[in-house]
């Protein structure tokens, strides 16, 4: 049985959505969850719910990191908030993995300076999984590192693939450097040079995806810096929340619109299903020594649920080693290093 | 009676679908349309469409630059394709404006080096309308200076502010600046120094514009570096596309959902005419000393002459004269200059 924590204090739908998944994780998944957070909330909260409190551990942490704050900053100073709590536990081994819907930078600062990173890795980045026209891709990084070297992105590439091949199961993934062209010679001349290290690399690169190809499935690991990344995945999330919405508005304005609207409406939520971000269960904290798990701010009980399913399977497919090994398989390759020193 | 050049050679449905907008244009607007390209096929076309060939001055340019093309490359060798060809026609006045579907780059190579910029305007930049949820903001740049300095910015947001107020008709028009957060210390180190710069202009800043507001028409003109500007374009449009084509192949999976998509056709067809790019009538190239648009490379007839008709509006305004003072009052701005030798 695993035994992973979650931080029952972040996230804009807290505590009451993160418990509600908490207890769909237990029921589903029958893992050992341990709640980090302020202690009557939590128990207040499970009576609520129906749920016994004998179910779960409960840590206190009685501090909370708002979305807002400064993520260094509310590390130093909070030491007793369920985000740095969740990965002190985690270092101690008290959990497996950790769950968080909170402050991603606060996740991210915390987990890099308490777990440290896997030895050989140099920044850590994050991935998410984001639906596709034929399956799913894994988008790294999406905001973790915002000035990275090419180095960084190559080990990005390197734990974006071995999360692919042995969380998703598919032998060698395709791997693709976000540009905005598909020749080598397009870009920045950051980008041009990321380009020539991962063409000299032992992984399944296939050149550059240009940004209109993004949900294609052309590729299975897209990397990008975590400025960009970050930006492509909120234009995405404005984009779909305004297609949606203008959709259904202009369906409302007309008599035979609303109608069809109404005749469409499961189609409409099995379509929203599909590109929910809920069911694909956050983003991953990868290059961290630990488990981590960085859930979406408005993370629904779902989302939640998901975020768990996602610790327990990095887990039980032992994702961390598998990194280690392929960032010093990929850095110490010697075409590799050969591009270093030219 | 404006005279408006046409490159019929560029853009993925060339030569008749651009053949096509000139003949909407003269139509609707009646201005003096020169059609640039091969003689004997805009000929043959303006027969087949049932045009008077009279109707047209054709400019025979025997070359074509492929979208797929190196931009400066193709511009040093190609002298006689419709591209150079209609650059030199505006920058000998025999036209007042130029309207190109064709390779973007090439348009922006050619356009800045015979044209040559605007007085005190160091880079040219891409500038597109986009739908949002108020109303039409712009964004610039996306796409034609991918590694642009802190001033090339500033010059973009005061280029912008004179096209949004003078052809838009918005007194001071807010500027946004894409970043991956609200707050002035968040960013990459170049996003930071843009924000000091742009915070100590005589224009209506209204600070970093989050990627998840692109389309909440919070800010007039959006302002960003090329590369991350053609990025978040391109995801638009990759995610507009996934969204449209898997809403409707969910909805075919049932019956009832047949229906509820025979009935909401004409809801669906009035929204996609309002984030339609068409209606918009392609992007402005911003800087340059002369009218040039560029379209979509997969515009249709009716983005043809919508393009024709954003030419039109531009001349009509001076738009060329007010940028000139515009970016001077910016650069010579005494604590603009202060921001620059801090």
């Amino acid at each position: 049985m695993y035994r992973i924590g979650l931080d029952v204090s972040g996230g804009d739908y807290a505590p009451s959505e993160i418990i509600k998944g908490a207890i769909l994780a237990k029921k589903d998944f029958g893992e050992d969850i341990t709640l980090i957070g302020i202690k009557d909330e939590i128990e207040k909260e499970l009576v609520r719910c129906g749920a016994s409190t004998e179910s779960f551990n409960i840590v206190n942490a009685r501090e909370k990191i708002e979305m807002a704050e400064a993520p260094a900053v509310s590390v130093r100073r909070k030491r007793d908030s369920s985000i740095v709590r969740g990965v002190n536990l985690l270092k101690g081994k008290k959990i497996d993995a950790f769950v968080s819907c909170g402050n991603t930078g606060a996740v991210v600062c915390a987990s890099t300076l308490i777990l440290r990173l896997i030895e050989g890795v140099e920044r850590p980045g994050i991935a998410l999984m984001i639906p596709t026209k034929k399956d799913i891709s894994l988008i790294v990084d999406v905001g973790a590192n915002i000035g990275p070297k090419p180095l960084h992105l190559l080990q990005y590439a390197a734990m974006a693939s071995a999360y692919y091949e042995i969380v998703l199961n598919k032998k060698n993934p395709t791997v693709g450097l976000l540009n905005i062209g598909e020749e080598s010679s397009k870009g920045s001349e950051f980008v041009r040079r990321v380009h020539k290290l991962f063409s000299s690399a032992p992984m399944n690169f296939i050149g550059n995806l240009e940004a209109k190809d993004i949900f294609s499935g052309k590729c299975d690991c897209i990397v990008c810096d975590g400025f960009i990344g970050n930006i492509a995945l909120k234009v995405t999330e404005s984009c779909a929340d305004f297609i949606g919405k203008s959709i259904i508005s202009t369906m409302k304005e007309s008599f035979i619109g609303k109608i069809g609207l109404f005749l469409s409406q499961n189609s409409l939520k099995k379509f929203k299903k599909k590109i929910d971000y809920a069911e694909y269960g956050g983003a991953l904290l990868l290059g961290v020594d630990g488990i981590v798990i960085i859930g979406h701010g408005r993370s629904s009980s779902l989302a939640v649920k998901n975020a768990i399913k996602v610790a327990i399977e990095e887990l039980s497919r032992g994702l961390n080693s598998e990194i280690k090994r392929r960032v010093n398989e990929v850095c110490q390759d010697s075409r590799v290093r050969q591009v270093f020193t030219t």
